[in-house]
């Protein structure tokens, strides 16, 4: 690699804004308990004790993770018992909308890291009764997308 | 919530196996710096020096994770000078397909965590000209795909 070649490819970088949606989204979601935790709520597990048997986090991890949770507004709090100060935590929207960005994951994790004796789980997508084999397509064409076929621009005119 | 509740809720997760595919996706790829790397790879940076400068890691951390990456065949080395132990970092199969995974977690900060201004970059889908907005499928029935329409099955037979 020249020094010029350097500089012009360093240039081109430079002009590719680095604080962009993945930087963001991995401030709230880049955690391996986080993502833990995520998994168990889109399996329906709404409780601390649960959580915590299912992920096995520290009390401490699993408080902080959930506090951090609850302020990005993933999850409500909500009181399930009058007497005490106990919260179930349920997705919000916002929290559901990861729903497919863990389906990705899980889905590679099947397909790279099963094994011989395969996943030990699968996926049935109840509307059709198939086994879940998540696709990610364009919303305008509707054609699955590859790295390749993707570039991008900035907001500032920058572009590749 | 009562005793007996409580019971039968965790003998019905106790069934689900919990060392599943995102639990064994998230031994490689749990962790922000990996997933920042990742971003730069799918924009095709492959330098040591261009990676560490656009994700700002300390040199110990990068090479920690890109040992890792290249041990998990995410990453596979690519020699670029004769003269020097230098290296390229080209994803291989496997790693190219974590990008529907990363893609959504964009997806996901674009429209919950790019604020008034919005998101700093787009994506366009070269083949089709539109901005990428990237949607899950099922394979099966073509169907957008929900948290709460999927259920899953246990190889040893528990379902839900």
């Amino acid at each position: 690699m020249t020094t010029k070649k350097k500089a012009t490819s360093n240039s081109e970088e430079a002009a590719r804004p680095l604080r962009d949606s993945v930087a963001k989204a991995l401030d709230i979601v880049g955690d391996r308990w986080v993502f833990l935790i995520l998994r168990e709520a889109f399996f329906g597990v709404r409780r601390y004790d649960e959580l915590r048997q299912n992920i096995g986090a520290s009390p401490t991890v699993l408080a902080d993770r959930l506090r951090r949770l609850v302020k990005a507004k993933i999850f409500k709090r909500v009181r399930y018992s009058d007497h005490k100060n106990r919260y179930d935590y349920h997705l919000t929207e916002k929290g559901l909308d990861l729903y497919p960005t863990i389906v990705m994951l899980m889905a590679w994790g099947d397909r790279w890291e099963s094994g011989k004796s395969g996943p030990p789980l699968r996926l049935i997508h109840r509307s059709c009764g198939h086994t879940l084999v998540p696709r990610v397509i364009c919303s305008a064409c509707e054609k699955p997308i590859e790295a390749r076929d993707v570039r991008w621009e900035a907001r500032t005119g920058s572009k590749r």
